[in-house]
């Protein structure tokens, strides 16, 4: 199994990063390995609106896995079989998503997927690419146990003293909207530190609501 | 990348296998490998009603891949690019289906997941099973160029001489209106052979119907 190509997200580290696809409009772009960097490769792609990507859990470095996983959405406390979730700590690594796929750009005989909704740590390595299918992709009537609705969204709050470009704040609400923070932690005092995007945000939860209050570049 | 699992299906061989899931209601099951088989892992997965897997294109034995191939739906006589098609023929040769997930049978403290629609070969290895979680997955308005719509079904009939059970019958015919020949293949004359679930099956097609003139046990 080989690595074919690398997405390049917002999120440099795995704090924050949705839990699933397409919850957070976030922007991202895939660029591809010497090997496959070629634009036929691609060639109709572009008339389809969604992609599937194919992934590996790079973060993942323990190598052992367990029948059962405490899924987030379940408060962290109730155990599920492996293959009941997608957690990363599974037996093959293997990450899928759909993302939407934006604009295929081409540079210097090179293409770039620029996608949105990808729920990726920056640099995460890819293994396949394949375009959504609705007629056999798309189950809307599925039924889906402990996750079928989209977990609940948080309030979140900027504080006056934050001052960031109104685009930014957008996709950092849809991003913190999700409640990044472990499920098991309630403390109304702590300060969390995310960053996003070359900014470090940081913020606070307050009777259900998320605060903003800071948001400074990286250094 | 390791081997968690395998299918099976009535497939005995590619010709005839659907050419993406859930198009017809073929009956499968998945048996896990040794190291795998823990009902543990599979806990709560019941209350999902259908799941991904995540597998090998084993029957593709060629390593090289080319940027573009011709999908069959096209007519085998236009190319696109390996990313915008679902082909086998893919750098990794990785599929991804979704089936229903019809029941998990406990024998012998090992789980078997009983499935309908897969569109794979029988001994199909498998690398990953899923949940499928419809709103992270189903994007029903998702747009798909040449590939929106299900595929065109093709009239089945079945010869009077033909002797089968109505439920073999009904898979049967739901696999064949599929129309299984080779996209540039148009000869009313040729009968075509293929098996599934331990028959052979005889067909021709003549003037946009297909024709069943045999079903016979394999010996």
């Amino acid at each position: 199994m080989e690595i074919i190509a690398h997405i390049h997200t917002g999120f440099s580290e795995k704090f924050g990063v949705p839990r699933q696809s397409g919850l957070a409009e976030t922007k991202g772009y895939i660029m591809f390995e010497p090997e496959y960097a070629n634009p036929e490769a691609v060639r109709g792609l572009e008339d389809f609106s969604h992609i599937w990507i194919i992934w590996q859990f790079s973060q993942v470095t323990q190598k052992e896995w367990s029948p059962t996983v405490r899924p987030p959405r379940l408060g962290g406390n109730k155990r599920k079989g492996v293959f009941a979730t997608r957690t990363p700590f599974r037996p093959n690594r293997i990450g899928l998503s759909c993302v939407e796929l934006e604009s295929i750009q081409i540079e210097r005989g090179i293409p770039i997927l620029n996608v949105i909704g990808a729920d990726m740590v920056d640099g995460t390595p890819i293994y396949d690419i394949k375009p959504y299918i609705p007629y056999t992709d798309s189950r809307v009537n599925a039924i889906a146990g402990f996750a079928q609705d989209e977990p609940d969204k948080i309030e979140v709050l900027f504080s006056d003293k934050v001052k960031c470009d109104e685009e930014f704040k957008q996709t950092l609400s849809e991003i913190l909207a999700q409640d990044p923070r472990p499920s098991y932690q309630d403390d109304s005092e702590r300060i969390y530190g995310m960053d996003y995007d070359g900014m470090n945000v940081k913020f606070k939860v307050c009777k259900g609501v998320l605060i903003v209050v800071d948001v400074a570049e990286i250094k």
